[in-house]
């Protein structure tokens, strides 16, 4: 198979016994059941698995659906099972469940909740399928070549740091490193003074494939369980020293910030998009190409990024949105041709593995999905409504990501936030 | 500390009561105690941690030295407690030892024992110290700039796949993917015809780091565990159109494989050298210079490489010597540096975490760590003794690498080997 098919779970009209959830704009409404890990807030309990349901989380253990704490496990799971407990899911969360009772007893408030990383993450590959992106920032790297020779024909990736992922309400130092300025004779060191974001998504993997066994395009989608919202930090001084020939190392790996909630494939199958190229763009080769990705290949999920200084924060103002785009706009690769690709030469994916998109940024200058972009590479700085400026990011800035799905005859889906926070 | 100080474990005089350990030329005398994870070969039972003495394998947990299986956690001890463990375990195998009895029965013969990747490996990192494969094969790239300016100021570094590392006997299927050869309009795809090995050392971590608290160099060491063998397998075709802006990606990640016993620091004690920066090179920054870096930072291991082809094993022929050179010579940077400069910025390591060293060419031809360096590039085949020729790794052929300690005064000790074997 390729995309999932519509089916009972995605009904506009189903409603839930659990009210938060029926509400307009909720993130997670019957029809989006993500799945995460989670505990009591202050406890020091074994986090379990969860699905997020309006402003609630429904034990899975404690309603009988899984019988492990495993996620990777759960993750490990053939479509069918994955369906099949889909499906278990939204019937009992559903108005006039005969669970109502019972499964009323596993749900826990979210306010009450301590979330951690969804699942434990074996390894982080980050893909580079923002062409607006790659062109926007490689322009500043590389002025004479912007975009490589190979960028059209190969889904360009590197493999990132699993250690230092950590989930949304991370608060990190800000990373120090050697930096040096062009017309330096000699490198300096010091905390980095081009701290930068980077909206992302983040593709986990579900049934891995064995060694040597690589995964046709046409399957890959079997093998993906979901989608969170992932902000690769990058400190683009650090980067530009750092970076050849070997790619970015220090620059990224100090920390990598994800939501809490995986929506999974099943849930994004309203809003899935035709995949087409640019014209007088290359095809794909032929290990990247398939009917089911050219026609519904592309995820229609909208993208915000929101900044909150520290004296907003001491004034009580809420973040303010920097960029809002769309990822049908600024992706140049589909999931399927990243799982595809990864896999070609042998490689072995693994259930929880992360597959980071790369920057999403969309075709005008204010969909941009870094501040480097933003800023014109730190030469026009950025006003915020509170008369700040900003070039990089500055001690005590969080940034927020949010992102859903909107379409006419569904419902809206969200996948919650991703804030982070970087101190001295 | 810095460096581990010679003790009572690696007095030459030391003998065991296995007798296999005293045998001239051994890679496991009781001045090595190697660790790895072991089974009975057939068997399905669980891996447990064992200690390589002569031919034979010690069963920690049956000679009641530890009371888990999970290396990982072993990895995790102090300093003193590491050392207090590789000194009871010295003690109960020495000749005259009141423990023959009981551990007697704890041994097993290693004919007799599956080994495998000796650690839960949560991330790899690939490093490039080898200044003289970095220039020989910088040639080969980029022409007009061998060595990047950065090199002699950065220990270089990125991301590895921890998923497909293997143990040695790893057979693995050529990887295929996309090429394009320089004259060439469009991208092919295809088996790669440019396969290759690299010779590598891979430290291990022992205990880790948090999340922000970097290591310093002077610490460095307390959190290294020791040293495997390590064959980095690399398609240079693949290479050369991938890696460019973000690195190497499927042109590594299809295999890499390593030796399966971690010969530890401690056992490393007497084959330590000073390590010292040619002159005119700049000086190391402040965060990558210490007094005992400068004293004895370096290894001393002589590191071989041998080459069987399926034509040979058919004719009963032994692996060919292709190279043999010393680490004091390839390395432009010391372990402990790699160790501080992971983590300067923040970036948190964990026990079992894998640093290769990169490719250790020496600075003669015929010290090179790969093929693409003994065969410039693939222009200048090699002979081996039965008359075959080649350029890179033909189906069938197995790489062999080997690695001891040799040094007046002190008992030789070995890294035992590695092999690899690529097929069709």
């Amino acid at each position: 198979m390729s995309t999932t098919a519509l089916n009972a779970t995605h009904d506009p009209k189903l409603r839930s016994w659990v009210a938060s959830a029926n509400q307009a704009g909720c993130d997670f409404p019957i029809q989006n059941l993500p799945f995460g890990r989670f505990r009591t807030a202050g406890s020091s309990e074994a986090f379990r698995i969860g699905v997020a349901i309006g402003d609630q989380v429904l034990d899975l253990k404690a309603a009988g659906l899984v019988d492990s704490d495993d996620m990777n496990a759960l993750m490990n799971a053939g479509v069918k099972e994955r369906q099949a407990l889909r499906a278990a899911i939204s019937a009992g969360l559903a108005e006039g469940s005969s669970q109502q009772a019972a499964w009323a007893k596993a749900l826990l408030p979210q306010a009450k909740a301590e979330m951690t990383v969804p699942c434990r993450i074996g390894d982080y590959t980050d893909f580079y399928t923002g062409i607006h992106h790659a062109t926007t920032i490689g322009k500043l790297f590389r002025p004479d070549q912007p975009l490589m020779p190979n960028y059209k024909w190969v889904p360009i990736g590197y493999h990132g740091r699993a250690s230092s992922i950590g989930v949304s309400g991370q608060v990190f130092k800000r990373p120090q490193g050697q930096t040096k300025a062009p017309d330096a004779a000699e490198p300096g060191f010091g905390p980095s003074k081009r701290l930068d974001y980077e909206l992302e998504l983040g593709f986990f993997v579900g049934r891995g494939n064995a060694l040597g066994e690589p995964i046709a395009i046409a399957e890959a989608e079997d093998h993906l369980f979901g989608v969170a919202l992932l902000n690769d930090w990058s400190a683009r001084d650090i980067q530009a020293w750092e970076y050849q020939p070997l790619g970015p190392f220090l620059s990224k790996n100090f920390a990598s910030t994800l939501s809490p909630w995986i929506v999974t494939m099943e849930a994004l199958a309203p809003f899935r998009a035709r995949f087409e190229r640019p014209a007088g763009d290359p095809q794909p080769l032929a290990y990247l190409d398939a009917p089911s990705n050219r026609e519904s290949g592309a995820l229609d999920i909208t993208l915000e990024v929101l900044l909150q200084t520290a004296k907003m924060r001491a004034e009580g103002l809420a973040p303010a949105r920097l960029t809002r785009g769309n990822t049908t706009e600024a992706a140049y690769w589909t999931a399927a041709q990243l799982v595809a690709h990864h896999t070609v030469n042998g490689c072995n994916l693994q259930p929880g593995d992360l597959l980071g998109s790369g920057t999403l940024s969309g075709p005008q200058p204010d969909e941009a999905g870094s501040l480097i972009e933003l800023t014109q590479g730190g030469k026009q700085p950025i006003t915020l409504p509170n008369g700040e400026k900003r070039t990089f990011l500055e001690d005590g800035d969080t940034l927020v990501i949010r992102g859903y799905c909107e379409r006419a005859g569904a419902v809206r889906i969200g996948l919650g936030e991703v804030s982070g926070t970087v101190v001295a």
